[in-house]
């Protein structure tokens, strides 16, 4: 051994932990890169300089002492996804549903020039089967393609190894490739975050490709890297980090929404507005009622209109937000977060009157009450409070409700410093599109708060119908 | 838009992807690093220089077409964790078991200072427990821990989502901090694997600590990443590639252990040795036969022997030539891996023959077959070929069986060829000690290989009673 290697090295990571152990209380810690040469690889300390072959990104840490040895491995995994806001995805023409997610034009051409026939596996929610299952159907039959489509109710109430353990014996019995077959999901949030969970358990992890039809999904659960389903009453209380390969975005499927799930989808949205992006809290306040009345659908179809109209921008933002927040934390080991604002109360209020509230909503209330917890402590002007929850209500978003009474926060928050290593982590709004987070919001402030949102929201919200 | 930027980066990861997405086929292609300020994350492209605050190591490269937007997102995930060479881990003196996951000294004294009563959820095997339950329950008391013992059936038969859904459901009704508090997992292999499934999964990613009681799982199952049950009747069809946060290897656990399961351990060790490592191949010639005799315990209570004997030595040069191949491919992203040695065709017999094979036996048939096809391929002598073979049949291990039949064997090569991506990929011994991953060999050579591997081995070999 040849004692502490301390010099500098090619290894740029942001690990703090691999810094700690060189500079620990071990006394002979060895650090080792690795080599790989003649499909072996070696390992190499630091001031050898033979070095001949691939280096790899990982190190190995070893210490010894009388007790025995211990080695530290350090190894980056790289997790590569595409995002993609396209049109006409269901239309034979278009290769984004088969290809869009491949960004090597090499492998591209490799598969188009392959003559084997290719499968897809879809997962569909129910509900969008009957509206576009015949036009899925149709899109991989024009294509030549095996497919098999799974329609399943992916509903909240479903979300559960159940739904997840009936996809993989579906996806076994039809049997595809584990590295170029895709499994396709195409619904909401919840048809997504299963068949995510599914492929990423098959295999220890085969690709998937999401594909949302709520504003919600667009918005929130295609961007990321989070599956998950409930357990035992607890939301997403089982799951995992694994991005898929792509996420395909389409804003025609929205035409066909529910106007409640639209709204929806405005409130991660807004909350994303909210946290960072002033410009976008204000076209949601001068258009974002059109929006709703629309479904998101552009008003005309000049080219100038897809990349200009207030749909198209307000989702571009919203994405574009949201991937700056997520893709440096993708697997959540930074616990300060924006994107948790609207998801401090929301959990616990949503599992308790499931059904009653859809997702949105519930991280709307949640985010309603935290505006008044900033105003309280000075953050937010009056006007600024105001002028947020009037945009709230133009996209008929509740901005309270009777069950997120003052026990049901108290019980959140304390649940949250529970989980969030001590501290309370609380976004917090500091002007229109700015926040901070905040670990000492007191218990008193919470409930002067609670009062004054009590006072001046219960009278005019109703639960919504 | 600030069209492709192609200046020199700080981003220097082994990342083909990536600069295949800026030198491809889009025009317009923007790289974006990612920057930490005030709580929120900013995008910045490479040229502009006003990079203040916490860069991320992810990137997000955006490309526009009339068709729409596609952002690439880029993120490293950094994995650490240690595998610690140990004595006397149920000793209450002995800190390990509590504490000896964390690296950062800092982060240990703190844990160490806090009052607040810790608490620990084991799972162990029921056959581990009836003989060192009483020892672990003791440990824990005498440290004041609050603790769950769960003991399990963790057979390969038993290996399921069922077995995982019970730990998950016990884990809840207890209570732990997902942060601070590893799920701990004492036993063979099997138990290993699924409760690191388990602890995956609980809210998204828990740690837990592996504690091997079998050779197999001590040289293998411990060191890596994987974690799996069995499904549709295919080993390990579901699963993660998480790592422990520890793996603390306590030799001591092998004197209980089944003479039949040593043997089954050393046979990944003589993988090893006949991957990449000659001085251990030689080792377990020589002294593989008194190793088994003696259940790999010390001789001797010196210091020195305790580094310098032949269990000391051969288990940690089995431990590091397999992490210098698992850290630099934790995720097995790359398919040419020399660690497949013995499973290209023992998922098949093993599963087969269920439980009539353990795992390394099995591994074991395979590698004597794939002797004989480097033999036949003319890359091992026939003096080396019987070297092998010799030292496998000191070891009391397999070297044939009359379930492992032509067509088991070709059917496993083509599965093989399937879900590597078109490639055979199988790993040969070129010397002793020294191996290459092989994508040519000829279903003639394949099936020379097995008649003479058959006239020469199935009259010498008896199934293990």
């Amino acid at each position: 051994m040849l004692g502490t290697s301390r010099q500098h090295s090619h290894f740029n990571f942001n690990m703090s932990h691999a810094s700690e152990i060189s500079d620990g209380a071990c006394d002979h810690v060895t650090k080792f890169r690795l080599v790989h040469a003649d499909c072996t690889w070696s390992r190499q300390t630091a001031d050898c300089q033979r070095v001949e072959g691939r280096l790899s990104d990982a190190r190995i840490y070893e210490s010894s002492s009388e007790d025995g040895v211990t080695w530290t491995v350090v190894s980056p995994v790289v997790f590569t996804y595409r995002v993609v806001q396209c049109e006409r995805l269901l239309d034979a023409s278009n290769d984004t549903l088969l290809f869009g997610h491949i960004s090597s034009p090499t492998e591209l051409q490799a598969l188009k020039n392959n003559s084997e026939v290719m499968k897809r596996f879809i997962v569909i929610d129910e509900t969008v089967n009957d509206l576009y299952g015949s036009q899925v159907a149709a899109y991989f039959q024009a294509r030549g393609v095996t497919y098999k489509i799974l329609p399943l109710p992916t509903t909240e109430e479903n979300k559960s190894m159940t739904l997840v353990t009936r996809i993989l014996e579906e996806v076994h019995k039809f049997g595809i490739d584990r590295r170029t077959e895709p499994i396709i999901a195409i619904g909401g949030g919840v048809c997504l975050d299963i068949t995510g969970l599914a492929a990423s358990l098959y295999r220890r992890r085969t690709p998937y490709i999401r594909v949302p039809t709520t504003l919600l999904a667009y918005i929130d659960a295609s961007v990321g890297a989070k599956t998950g389903v409930n357990f035992a009453n607890c939301k997403n209380k089982l799951g995992s980090y694994i991005p898929p390969v792509a996420a395909f975005l389409d804003r025609s499927f929205l035409c066909t929404l529910p106007r409640r799930h639209i709204s929806n989808g405005m409130a991660e949205m807004l909350k994303m507005a909210l946290m960072k992006h002033r410009g976008l809290f204000e076209l949601l306040e001068k258009d974002g009622r059109h929006l709703l009345d629309s479904s998101f659908q552009s008003s005309g179809r000049m080219p100038e209109n897809i990349h200009g109209d207030a749909a198209s921008v307000s989702t571009r933002l919203a994405i574009e937000t949201m991937l700056e927040e997520l893709a440096p934390n993708l697997w959540e080991d930074d616990l300060d977060r924006l994107v948790d604002f609207g998801h401090i109360i929301s959990p616990e209020l949503e599992m308790k009157i499931l059904p009653a509230l859809l997702h949105g909503e519930a991280v709307n209330i949640d985010m309603a009450f935290m505006v008044y917890v900033a105003h309280e402590r000075g953050f937010l002007t009056e006007e600024e409070k105001r002028r947020i929850i009037v945009c709230m209500r133009s996209l008929d978003l509740p901005v309270w409700h009777s069950d997120c009474t003052l026990d049901l926060v108290l019980k959140s928050l304390t649940e949250r410093l529970k989980h969030s290593g001590g501290f309370l982590r609380t976004p917090l709004p500091t002007a229109l599109g700015k926040a901070r987070i905040f670990n000492d919001t007191e218990e008193s402030i919470v409930c002067q708060a609670f009062k004054k949102w009590c006072d001046e929201q219960c009278e005019t919200t109703m639960k919504p119908e």
